[in-house]
């Protein structure tokens, strides 16, 4: 469990302070679901007005609360709005029994804090295929409730992890003409760890204002390029949620506005990063950058092929600059590729220049490029001008350590 | 290196007698490509009136070899024929150079038999991006052509070995109406090894009669049930090769002949299994039966998933039935599945049942067929007639020793 895990040595300091964002309000409680001794169950309830837009996992075997909660994005907005999500339980791959205990949760969570079901959004992660035990939830809610307070996103945070090593959190404040916005949000996920999925969870939230459907089409547009971008070891959960929640209390409306867009785009970056040095068994952070493709899509495709082959994640974990591999993964991906005008870096050391070894290049130099803790490859295709981005982890002994474990 | 390895715990009991393909003969040398005091290069020449089939990477930074290899197939057969192989290194990412090398071995080496270029396939296998120092093969060639035998196929088997952990050799004899037709073939590949890409090189040789066009149809066929269905870590090389050469020397045309057509399928599957017995780090050899999906090519999709997935893989490592992982695996393969239709089998034990686990289920059940050497987890998607079969081993510490150790 998290418990017993060090702490990654990647992690940041510590949790940043973050704003306070109006119109928003946490509580946690210890359910007792799985874990003891720590808190398991999380509340957000958000102020008459709020937009909540969200992406979920593509998975065709999505968990119950998944589903759930992709039927009730874009409905009116009048009534206030409440995100609850446990851990300790993922209540996937439970049957008709998973959609009987969100129908609970989000029936009785409603008749307390007085919002329909229809605004109501739930998740859960842990293990899966065990009933969800939801009276354990529900006899705490009245609890929940009377808890509700503004500053305790970091308490927030803590509750919903499970094999996290730490608790992730992000936020910005930026003017919009005179006044200012705030963003506030934490995630929790670090790959997919035994003994359970380890779903990628993430909550924004913002006192800008914004219609629900300008707000999920920012945030399809800001997920693509932040947490698509993410992977640890190729896996998806069932379970995986990103919600943003715009209160609309700071009276500013963000509407088509770039500083606003980019504060977000930045909040988003910033937890998914976290969640990938958070990776299990992760030494190196790396940043993959593939320019010079067709397209965009095929410069991603390119960047998650290099960022998922096992070859290159060992690579990295044993500090080589084993170049040979960028090139296998690009030859397999699938996206266009003329091995003959491919060039590789290791950091700034040109490895290989349009299809072949650089003359200049000396393998020390990209080794001592490689013993870093945050490490970034570049790869030129020199066929277009199609770009992309991706982040991963090493692959290590600490994954299997973590993975090949028989679950307790 | 190879021969530093101890020995797969999977490996068969020993290289197994082959029949003598009559209309074949292999020759090996010790050129020095790379490797000390051992053969690396080998050299099979055929009868005139052999037909040669092949399929190779559809990598799109394959290496010089394999393009050579793809023009000429399906030409005139009216000459001889001869494969050249050498081990130390791959010709890879070396640009117009690696042209060059392979233009200047299949021009000497046919001066010295006697054969059309056009008819002469070579392949390399090792380290990339060095070019190939084709000289030493070259200044071999008189020897080589002077060691042709016919009962030598074990020594070719060991002249391609990198980083293969035991010699791979496969065969079969069959009756086809009065007459016996042979077939024998061998093969290297373990996964992609460091130091180097290892690259699946199989070469298959049989005294039956067929012409190239339906000898070529039948390999596409047989490839995708074995060679295709194979995976030890998802990444493939620049390099691999799968040729089928027939001699037509025992007079029988095999022309749709099914009793031929599962010899070589048998031959195949036994070979590509052997390559997957031979995975880095491989403790355990794992069958994954997929039924009940939309298609064969669904079905197909679906096993690869959760043969490549490396969750899937730990668990299977430390002997978990984690069957969330192979819902997870299922869920993200992109194929058609319903959540709440699937059912799931380690070994003979139902885990799941339509989608939540089976009431009788028993853990230490399932524990105790994760504890055997050969493991089968079997799927069924309950949406359709499609099946498909695939083959893969666990991930390991072996795995990250074998891949994350710094290139020698």
């Amino acid at each position: 469990m998290a418990t017993s895990m060090p702490c990654s040595p990647l992690a940041p300091a510590g949790f940043p302070n973050l704003p306070v964002i109006p119109g928003v309000k946490f509580a946690t409680v210890a359910a007792g679901i799985k874990y003891q001794g720590r808190t398991d169950v999380m509340l957000a309830v958000m102020d008459p007005g709020t937009a909540v837009a969200g992406v979920f996992t593509q998975s065709s075997t999505r968990a119950a609360p998944v589903l759930d909660c992709q039927t009730k994005l874009g409905g009116a907005t009048d009534s206030g709005a409440a995100i609850l999500v446990n851990s300790g339980n993922a209540n996937a791959f439970t049957g008709h029994y998973g959609q009987d205990s969100v129908a609970e949760i989000t029936r009785s969570l409603g008749d307390v804090i007085n919002i329909p079901v229809s605004r109501i959004f739930t998740a859960s992660t842990g293990v899966i295929g065990e009933p969800l035990p939801h009276a354990r939830i529900t006899d705490r809610l009245e609890v929940l409730a009377a808890g509700l307070q503004s500053d305790t996103i970091k308490s927030a945070a803590q509750a919903i992890m499970t094999t996290d090593t730490y608790a992730k959190g992000a936020g910005a404040q930026v003017q919009v003409g005179e006044k200012t916005v705030s963003i506030a949000g934490f995630a929790k996920g670090s790959g997919m760890i035994a003994p359970d999925m380890a779903t990628m969870l993430v909550y924004i939230f913002t006192d800008a204002k914004i219609e629900q459907s300008a707000l999920q089409a920012l945030l399809v547009t800001q997920a693509n390029t932040t947490f698509n971008c993410i992977t640890v070891d190729s896996d998806t959960s069932t379970s995986d949620s990103l919600m943003v929640c715009a209160t609309g209390a700071s009276g500013v409306d963000v509407t088509g506005d770039s500083t606003f867009a980019e504060a977000l785009h930045g909040v988003m970056l910033d937890l998914a990063h976290q969640v990938v040095r958070d990776g299990e068994g992760a030494t190196k952070f790396v940043e993959i950058r593939v320019t010079g493709a067709v397209s965009d899509a095929d410069a991603k495709t390119h960047g998650l092929s290099i960022a998922n082959s096992p070859l290159v994640k060992t690579a990295i974990a044993g500090e080589d600059p084993n170049w040979g591999r960028v090139v296998m993964a690009i030859g397999k991906s699938g996206a266009a590729a003329d091995r003959d005008l491919l060039s590789i870096w290791f950091g700034d050391v040109l490895v290989a220049d349009k299809g072949w070894i650089s003359p200049d290049y000396r393998e020390e130099d990209a080794a001592a490029h490689m013993k870093g803790q945050e490490l970034v490859i570049a790869v030129d295709l020199g066929l277009g001008d199609g770009k992309a981005t991706v982040w991963t982890c090493d692959l290590t002994h600490g994954y299997i350590d973590i993975n090949a474990d028989y679950r307790s």
